[in-house]
């Protein structure tokens, strides 16, 4: 069921009583406002509720009303001080969902009152990358980005006076934030906030990595290895797309149930093979057509690849590894045909691709909602992510 | 110039009399002639040239005249006892032309008088890595080839009683020698044996990497790491699918000149730069959208890969490394969109491929005639693997 836009306390201007499908007026850039936002004032301390300044939108940005958010491994990993370009202090999050309440000068493609997803990988439509047709790694916005700014080289959250930076483009975990127009996908209104969110980074990445990345066709035999949120994402893709055998594999023996959810046909827990890779080469008479590691492992990853079938076999990182850690392998591996290669956000372009998979989802095509094991207010968001260090949660997510 | 075929002082029946387009009487099977041959009685050891006793071909086998043969790197890897897998005493050479001079029973796709180029990829059409559309990799008759053996467990060849072994199902250092019939590519017979041999190896591998594995395109730009016989014919393979860059990369400025014979439009010294991976990089404004592999390093194949373009930049590997080394690189770099990939006989379906290229040269498409720096006969064969270690050759060839 579709959330309503409720109206926020802390807005401090006429776009207050906005609400679904009502445009508001344009701001006079400048201006400012309140908003309750979770900040990282540093590595490996848990986020502070506190009450931030935003300004509002400037040409080419949106203000979003973040409706709701999920809370993503790689948070956690840039709150713990792995990524060695995280930026403190910041506001996180990248999963969300939520209303247009403003844009900026020159905005043209969305309008006060629609409803969208932020994309941390945006899709601006005129760069080397996107008019490639080959990737959705957009360019346009990189730098900034990677510097925890907006395109113009500024921050529109602060502190008490102390700039606040931007993440992934998106700081989810704050009630409003401000994107760039290239960096929202504009979706349907029918589509909950609370499940939908989980579609601006892990059911992309998963679903997205067997149907852009693999393009997995009808009667390939997929391998799977990490059953968490991502896992269970490229199961059901796989499954969409018509494979044979899904095969998971997970230490977890209580993957197993989950697995079977989402379309898996075969479990293999490494615990009880003493060749996880030989194992699976002859269940699958000659190996995986496609493997994915979301682990982050890069031991996983050799084995992930070394599973896949001679010839043909295609095995595709989606984990994030810890910084410094490289993956290895004989070229043999790849001189006698495998392939290696890696996704990002599931190689969907983000405002041509997730109205798409939002679709897929409202239309039954692929599961959200039994994912979602845990709902939140914003005051329990740390909670959130010792559900997830204890992988007691496949998602928990902030409702605003 | 097509050569003639010539009638074989070893020849003990009457297919001597054959000539080419003539067809020749099948041979009681169990019966033997003699070969000359540059044998490989062990490792790291000069080749001996003797009178090898050779069986005629059995059901499925056809006995093949060799005209000219190449001397490959992979030959000189197995003999300097580098390849795990080496078997001695054996017959060397997988790099051959010639002639069809008998076949054994069943065998319908060859008649004596055939012009053929033997493949070390054999071609079924049958098994399931054929049958697939995905791969050239034939796994009819991998086993035995592995030891050694034809397809039945058994060898051809002997010496004063002794099994000697065949090597990569070809043994071109032999002027006699027998095959399995889905081993041998039917030429036309006006391709010149000393030239086309090549096809054999060296160009297939180098042009069909580009041709099949790649699938480069007009306006591609492609980056060859080392510029022996295989780079050069990767060079001539993008020149002829229209890319628009084709650097060149090799650590002797000789091969400048050499590069640019066959289609290299930059080259790049790794001495003359502090980071070659950075310089390749910005001279493609972002990197290469095909990297080849040509040097067996893989500290080199890193390189090959990290300096493709984000997003959707394919390295091949088509350098054979050694034992034991693994190439490695951050998970990142796939993450982002760039492939890695490898590709053995460039790709090539041997018997529906190999005649094909030779019609390429034979048309003018492709160049081999000035790779072939050296012609020997066979009792100068050692001298040909001189040349190649002191990087005097690019392509010794042995006319028989």
């Amino acid at each position: 069921m579709p959330r309503s836009a409720h109206q926020s306390p802390q807005r401090e201007n006429n776009a207050d009583s906005c609400q679904a499908g009502v445009a508001a007026p344009i701001r006079p850039q400048g201006s400012h406002m309140k908003t309750r936002a979770a900040v990282a004032f540093e590595a490996k301390q848990p986020l502070e509720i506190v009450e931030l300044d935003l300004e509002g939108p400037r040409a080419g940005e949106v203000l979003i009303e973040i409706m709701a958010t999920g809370i993503c491994h790689t948070d956690a990993y840039t709150l713990d001080g792995l990524d060695s370009e995280g930026l403190f202090p910041s506001v996180l999050g990248h999963e969300g969902a939520g209303i247009v309440r403003e844009v900026g000068a020159g905005v043209t493609s969305v309008v006060p009152g629609d409803h969208v997803i932020p994309l941390y990988t945006p899709e601006c439509r005129q760069c080397k990358m996107c008019l490639s047709g080959k990737t959705n790694l957009c360019s346009a916005i990189r730098e900034t980005q990677g510097k925890g700014l907006m395109p113009d080289g500024t921050s529109r959250f602060s502190y008490k006076g102390q700039t606040i930076h931007h993440y992934m483009g998106c700081s989810t975990f704050s009630n409003f934030t401000v994107l760039p127009e290239i960096a929202v996908a504009k979706i349907r209104t029918d589509a909950p906030f609370e499940t939908s969110c989980y579609i601006g980074c892990g059911v992309t990445t998963g679903v997205g990595a067997v149907v852009n990345t693999a393009q997995v066709k009808p009667g390939d035999n997929v391998v799977v290895f990490g059953l968490g949120g991502i896992g269970l994402n490229v199961l059901q893709g796989a499954k969409m797309a018509g494979a044979d055998r899904i095969v998971g594999v997970d230490l977890n023996p209580a993957k197993k149930e989950w697995g079977e959810k989402f379309g898996m046909t075969d479990f293999v827990n490494p615990k009880e093979t003493s060749d996880v890779v030989a194992h699976i080469v002859e269940m699958l008479d000659g190996g995986a057509d496609y493997s994915f590691d979301c682990t982050g492992s890069t031991e996983v990853m050799r084995q992930a690849l070394e599973c896949c079938h001679k010839g043909w076999g295609t095995s595709i990182i989606i984990g994030v590894a810890e910084a410094g850690k490289e993956i290895a392998t004989r070229p043999f591996q790849l001189v006698t045909g495998r392939n290696w290669r890696g996704t990002a956000f599931g190689g969907a372009k983000g405002r041509t691709d997730v109205p798409k998979i939002v679709d897929w989802y409202m239309n039954g095509k692929i599961a959200i909602d039994p994912m979602i094991t845990h709902t939140l207010t914003l005051d329990e968001i740390n909670k959130g992510f010792d559900l997830m260090h204890s992988g007691e949660s496949i998602r928990s997510v902030v409702v605003y």
